[in-house]
């Protein structure tokens, strides 16, 4: 954390080196160094415990950590004086660590080149997962760290490459360094700034959405948001299918049902968006704008290419579907993810077909293989779960907020999803600054819930957790 | 239905006999005794096909059952010349057969009596099911419609009062005669006429929302709304429990779980919403409004007492949640049932708790008795069909209407769960007539598949269904 905090540090000292952000950072790191001594030292009475902790133990810190990660990371932006409140920060790093993009900052043309990068860089360490990073390196400090990693990691189809923890999350990270330095080169050659170009992988790469400009990607050139296109398709994958690639299985992506449900949605999709647009909307370069939101949205990222909110409602709507799903399990994408929709819907047509005939053996198959019953009923209560997280997120809104019921619907699965801009108030062009206090909050701990596949946060809530 | 259609020919030849409507009704009993021949010819020859009915046909004949009765009932609308084209007429008898209440018909007060008599009566047959009348009936000519009834009776907890299935479709159809002849006269010792009574009877004790006055309830007095409001919370209940209480067992009431939560929804809601209409939105009488339109919206009645479509948004979203649930399984109510909504929660709260304890053993019970994983299966299934559904609606509305995304997605959930009225143009003082062709088959769909309770239509719409 101290580590990650010098390089935004760096940028704000090159720019300025006596300014408040300067020192804002310092004070940070300083509070880092502190907590992490603190941490260490009742964690040291503790280690016994860590050995042996379980599942509810590994919920309960996966939970913790990142809200304490949240905290630490919004001091940068509170110390600096740009927001008006501890909330504003928070919100704001929490929807950078969560990968979700939604902003309470107005105008970000304005703000110091250290803030705009610690947001951005925010979303790149949350988006592969600090926790994956914790399983990387807890195990070397004697920690077993599983269930740390079994909550973290994403969708149902958690296939490892290595038997060792350590190892597959090793792999995972150099090809998300590969991936992303590849799309940094890219970004440069269409003619981004080094900064720019950093800032804008880290959001991609995350499925985070943050930009460095107001207008997001409808600043750039086609070329470039043709590489973000391309590179949003790659971070809403499943990681474990690059790494087959790279290993030098390319074919072995296209057997991966999951995959082939993903690049479906999108092959449909594209297309009728692009039809729409073109005929009934009238837009110019319909497939690219086309093209990029609905890549965008579907991989929960967030980045805007033009201002979707005007397309017709049809579309908009259909954006909303979209957020539903999400990417791929094993992405940095957010959502319920496509193979628990796909799954979802199995057992929906599973259960007309065993209305018709109510004695028929009919197994739910994916990726080839029979799925259990208990992965089914797991499957079917995150679906029930979600639904009643995203109905419940939409009520308090409009308890809390003065807004239509468009808003708070978009904002509610817009945070749930992780993806950052809804419809209406909350839309493309819009950002989530006034929100109350308390409707701020509402959105934090959803997204958190959406990040951490509800588990993590809502078993915080639950008395249980907390007895010995 | 020969006889039955001879009780709206008497108002029409009671109002003038010789008019369009008089004939129309004349008509469509001929054509309804036409049918009756060709259909029991038919059935003569495959006799023995009856008898070894099994769930497939079951699921088949009921509905097809529903449609062919919909179409025959949409004939006196559509002879007498009062809509532009069938389907209307068909969507109108639709709407009143699943005791949906939505409406195509722009000014009710100008109709001749006989076709509002009728809409009114569609509700009450449909109400407590032509099929259960069917189970009474068809059995005694010597067929076997068990699997009719299963398809049929709503909710899950379908409890047996007698073993005999003719014998319990019989006590019911006493007691919902019983509750119908004591609101008619509580509504004329109100001040209604015989003919508004009834018409108001059959809408109620159905949940069904068809009036006989344009302004829907709001033009009666705060004594008939109240009779009207204790009726529709007799009519959300299961009615096994109305039998209950008439053989003198009236604490089995109270010890009926999906009864208390349902009462506790109503308990919950209508204070709340009358706290927010008294200081927030200032309306005049708010705990008779709030209760009002929270049992009419609950039990999916759809009857108004003021226009709710002004309301404030988190109110018109707190109705639009109700329309989720819906009434009691064994009530003439639609939604999905508060018994499913009780046991997606205990689901969705069960499996949060298997993550804290993956290995402890939490059985999900309901009414005292546990619950099996094959029936906690089911009512996840239908749960995520029920979504998706709602979402399919929604999408398929927005493609054939230039409505707004609130709109289709209200009339979307108002049909799925036969309520009526929704949000914006198609909430409480509007109608669904400006829906196009395709829109209004779509609601017609989703009226059909919410009441027979999503897998009798949907069946119909997989081709393993026509196999042999």
């Amino acid at each position: 954390m101290c580590f990650v905090l010098f390089t935004p540090l760096m940028w704000a000292a090159h720019d300025d080196l006596y300014s408040t952000e300067t020192n804002a950072f310092i004070l940070t790191i300083l509070i880092a160094l502190l907590l992490g001594c603190v941490g260490r030292w009742i964690f040291s009475g503790s280690a016994r415990n860590f050995e042996n902790m379980n599942a509810k133990d590994g919920l309960a810190v996966v939970g913790l950590a990142w809200i304490v990660l949240s905290g630490i990371g919004a001091l940068p932006i509170f110390f600096s004086g740009l927001v008006p409140s501890f909330t504003d920060a928070f919100f704001e790093a929490a929807s950078g660590f969560t990968t979700t993009g939604a902003s309470i900052l107005t105008d970000i043309e304005i703000l110091p080149r250290g803030i705009v990068f610690w947001r951005s860089m925010t979303h790149w360490l949350g988006g592969m997962g600090i926790v994956v990073l914790f399983v990387a390196l807890l195990p070397s400090l004697g920690y077993n760290a599983y269930h740390l990693y079994r909550a973290e990691a994403p969708g149902v189809t958690a296939e490892r490459i290595s038997p060792r923890i350590k190892e597959t999350a090793k792999i995972l990270w150099e090809v998300y360094l590969l991936l992303s330095l590849a799309e940094t080169i890219l970004l440069m050659v269409g003619g981004m700034t080094f900064f720019d170009a950093a800032c804008h992988t880290f959001g991609t790469m995350a499925t985070g959405g943050f930009s460095t400009r107001n207008a997001s990607i409808a600043a750039f050139s086609p070329f470039i948001q043709w590489v973000i296109i391309v590179f949003m398709c790659f971070a809403g994958m499943n990681f474990m299918l690059h790494v087959q690639v790279l290993s030098g299985r390319p074919l072995s992506v296209l057997r991966n049902e999951e995959f082939r449900y993903y690049a479906g949605i999108l092959v449909v999709m594209i297309p009728v968006f692009a039809l729409v647009l073109k005929y009934v909307h009238g837009l110019a370069d319909p497939v690219r704008h086309a093209a990029f939101q609905v890549v965008s949205i579907l991989t929960t990222t967030g980045f805007c290419s033009t201002n979707s909110d005007v397309w017709p409602n049809v579309l908009r709507f259909g954006l909303v579907m979209l957020m539903f799903i999400g990417g791929c399990g094993g992405s940095t994408g957010g959502g319920m993810k496509v193979s628990r929709i796909v799954l979802s819907f199995k057992i929906a047509l599973r259960s007309i077909v065993q209305g018709i005939f109510p004695n028929a053996v009919s197994p739910v198959k994916f990726n080839g293989r029979m799925i259990s019953r208990e992965l089914l009923a797991g499957v079917a209560a995150f679906f029930i779960l979600y639904i009643f997280l995203f109905f419940a997120g939409t009520a308090l809104l409009l308890v809390s907020e003065h807004c239509d019921i468009e808003t708070a619907l978009s904002a509610s699965i817009a945070s749930l999803s992780n993806i950052g801009p809804g419809l209406s108030r909350v839309g493309a062009t819009q950002n989530y600054a006034w929100l109350s206090f308390f409707g701020k909050w509402v959105c934090v701990v959803l997204m958190l819930a959406g990040r951490l596949e509800l588990y993590a946060i809502l078993a915080l809530f639950l008395p249980a957790t907390w007895k010995k």
